[in-house]
């Protein structure tokens, strides 16, 4: 059995104590197993006294090079990567494929931003300004690295898009990094971190990776450091809350529960392109990673005359993904397993929840057989559709705007076809990641964008022009913003150059104008 | 007596219970009083419900000139406001004239941002983006007011320049505002309340004040709501640690300790307008509001080869103002006493934490008779100078790398004149809001900003050309960023257009190019 480790000051280490294991969660097989690792304190002290030198002694332009290497690097380890995230992750090639090429497309993406950053250790992140009307003195911003060590504390579901994305940003922003990748998948992003160290010419102290549990630390975080979190909003508290994470100041992201929409329009009627694709972002939001991402959508609005045709067709391509729900291996499967047996038992959970409030109108959660999987084998659960009615879609206690179930789950919730209404029942889940709406009507549009955005971290808008272009919701490209207000956690990360803000300090720099002309350079950047 | 009203909900009360009695801390007559306020759940909603949709319905351009009326009704009042302050503040006439027309100045100044930021109900934050080479689908980010309160927590310090600030920033951005002054000095600020009330015509619930303790307040907080706290770090971790901020994911932004520096470059000696400068901003820093500034000095780096002569001028202009020190009812006196016993009390604790690490060479910190006072009445406390050794500056854990005394207190700290000594000393007090680094070398100030900035949230340069125009450290200009990593809280205030984004939520929305293009304009403006 594969035998993980940690990479802690410059070395590999075994770690102590009992032994997890971890499985493949379509057969149950035990493939690999880690154990405790010690040491944190002296990891996250190397990582600050040597990565961060090192990283800043390097210019952007040095940093985006690293990355673009990387990227080729690990495109080269592809289908063994791939091989992993099937066997560790429940993934069906497609999903690995989404995750580790995700992983890629950040490193490239920020790559390349490097080379719009300038040759000075900072950003200059506006332009000069006078400090008053008529004043000589001017005020103007940088951005440079934080000199602490930046601690990425990642999410099952994506073992590589998660762990890669929040490197690369750090990486150019000029921080190291301790990764710790979730346990239940770690083989993944255990692989990827030995790739790193053994072939990618990383900078000494750069790269630090946690294999196992969190252990003290937390206890041992200081005022430069960041901690970057995607993970159960519990967590998520726990971190914010932690005693020295507040006492010293610590910077901390989160990204936590999402309960995201889509919003169809009123003019969106059967047989457009718009309509054709709305069905196909809801059967990928549902059934894309088993419905394991942030970003899945699981409340589907509906004008209530759409109803009918909407739920029509969306059980009828949901049965044909439950019909290929099986073992991943298998390359006719087009959805696997829950990740974990814990992760079924909540869902199953939160399916009791949701009909609360609404009704189950698709999928049986107590289905015990699957393709090419020994009856009651595996951590399996078949896409669900709930549906509720107008009444309760608006009331913000009902459980579809309160309770995430991280699986192939969604709700319908029919709206009279209004902005308001729409508004009211997006906003009823405090904030999420992404929500979408498809429509031709201009106004529409750009009353939902002011309604809605407010409580969202990103909105797509989908019209029939761009249908064909169009890519679904759920994929977070690099130069998009990741994160939302509210239960959503609060935080943000990529969107290009304002990602790397999470790894920088904003400083004012004030002074006379021709020396700051002469230090920041005449013709300002601009953001 | 006067008696303090809170606001809320559209309503004067009087609160019940227990009076807390204000006083005047040069003489110890009680000048105001005030009891608990109750209902502030409702007066959040009120605020929510009643403030955030008047304040949307307005364009940024009408909210920019409800700012510029603002100022020109408190300016029109700045007389009373002044006596006020002096009364209730221990401020001198300059003090309160800081305070006050620090108020109106952000007034005016996010008045006139409003003017560059359109007419749409967003701000476009950036220039839209591919989402990945080649494709048709495009991203851009808006800016968009959050749909919650603003709760603003002052510091006693600015009553006006710290209500008035807080208050003009999220009112442009778009959010009605509930505002908490610091009980000890609130008769300032719930004068200004005053003003605003009965002249300002408000939209209906944007402006809800509450005076006296803050009660139940916390409790009621919402996921779209945002707290802004400027104050004591132990307050600022009560804020960010209460359960019900972090189960609703509310936006914190704290203010807090900061030991702020000064960094004499060795090039500047005695005799050049710029060493006469870097003597006047250590006495005002030290002086001004009796050194109860977030922004004042704290620790005075000095080349040794300098130390004598800056000690010896130094010591000779702080004399020059504690003779001075009194009751500044009298217009001859240049400092007036702390604000309340608490602090005098906190001072002299901190004195001798300082006395642990550094040796006084200048000030009595038992002085009991000054200016206009009777022997042993009010809350004064004279300029005290320490002096370190240059072990001890270098040494992390000395008292005045850890310890804010809130009074007229700084220590000298000699260091060898590099550039890393100067890192080293600066970034011991874990992040701070602001320094100063006065110097003609241009390799020494670049050096400097790549080494000092990532522990400061500004910092101001001074070299002998603009030495004239320069203005001292403390002074916190709209346009410039408030706020530092680390000990100084982690947030950011004010900061031009920057600052607003404490109040407004940034939202990708991702579509087809000519999709956005007709939505958010074809020339994105740029931030």
């Amino acid at each position: 059995m594969m035998q993980l480790k940690s990479y802690l000051a410059g070395a590999w280490h075994e770690g102590q104590g009992d032994r997890v294991v971890l499985h493949n969660p379509a057969t149950e097989a035990p493939m690999a197993e880690l154990s405790r690792a010690t040491g944190l304190d002296e990891a996250l002290q190397h990582a600050r006294d040597v990565g961060g030198p090192a990283l800043r002694a390097m210019s952007f332009a040095e940093r985006g090079a690293l990355l673009k290497r990387l990227a080729k690097l690990l495109h080269g380890h592809r289908e063994a990567l791939i091989e992993i995230a099937i066997d560790n992750g429940g993934n069906t090639r497609g999903d690995a494929k989404f995750d580790i090429d995700g992983a890629t497309a950040v490193l490239a993406a920020y790559g390349h931003l490097a080379g719009e950053l300038g040759e000075a250790p900072w950003i200059v992140a506006d332009e000069a300004v006078e400090i008053m009307r008529g004043s000589k003195i001017r005020a103007q911003s940088v951005l440079l690295p934080r000199h602490g060590v930046a601690v990425h504390i990642n999410a099952f579901n994506f073992p590589a898009w998660g762990m890669i994305g929040k490197l690369a940003v750090a990486w150019l922003a000029g921080m190291p990094v301790l990764s710790k990748p979730a346990t239940s998948t770690a083989a993944l992003a255990a692989r990827i971190g030995e790739i790193l160290v053994e072939e990618g010419e990383l900078p000494a102290g750069a790269f630090s990776m946690l294999i196992g549990p969190a252990g003290d630390l937390l206890d041992h975080l200081g005022p430069q450091d960041v901690v970057a979190f995607t993970g159960s909003a519990d967590t998520g508290a726990t971190i914010r809350t932690h005693p020295r994470v507040v006492a010293q100041g610590v910077r901390v992201n989160v990204e936590a529960d999402s309960l995201n929409a889509v919003v169809i329009g009123p003019d969106v009627g059967p047989g457009t392109e718009l309509f054709d694709l709305m069905i196909r972002d809801c059967v990928i939001e549902l059934t894309q990673k088993a419905g394991q991402k942030c970003t899945a959508t699981r409340r589907i609005l509906v004008p209530q005359d759409r109803l009918e045709s909407v739920r029509e067709v969306l059980v009828d391509r949901l049965r044909e993904v439950a019909s290929k729900t099986g073992d991943p291996a298998n390359k006719e499967v087009r959805m696997g397993p829950l990740s974990t047996a814990g992760q079924l038992r909540d869902a199953r959970a939160g399916l009791d929840a949701l009909a609360s409030s609404a009704t189950r109108i698709s999928g049986d959660p107590q289905r015990q057989s699957f393709v090419d999987v020994p009856e009651g084998k595996g951590w399996f659960l078949e896409p669900i559709l709930f549906e509720a009615t107008p009444q309760a879609a608006l009331d913000p206690a009902s459980s579809f705007h309160r309770v995430e179930v991280f699986a192939p789950v969604a709700t319908l919730l029919p709206y009279d076809g209004t902005v308001a209404a729409a508004a009211r029942i997006v906003s009823a889940a405090e904030g999420s990641l992404v929500s979408t709406v498809y429509t031709d009507d201009r106004e529409f549009l750009a009353d939902a964008v002011a309604e809605l955005a407010p409580f969202l971290g990103r909105l797509v808008v989908a019209d029939e022009k761009a249908a064909r272009a169009s890519l679904s919701p759920g994929c977070v490209f690099p130069v998009v913003n990741h994160g939302g207000p509210g239960r959503a956690g609060g935080g943000g990360e990529l969107g290009g150059r304002v990602g790397m803000e999470l790894y920088m300090q904003r400083t004012t720099i004030q002074g006379g104008g021709s020396q700051l002309a002469r230090l920041l350079g005449k013709s300002a950047r601009k953001e």
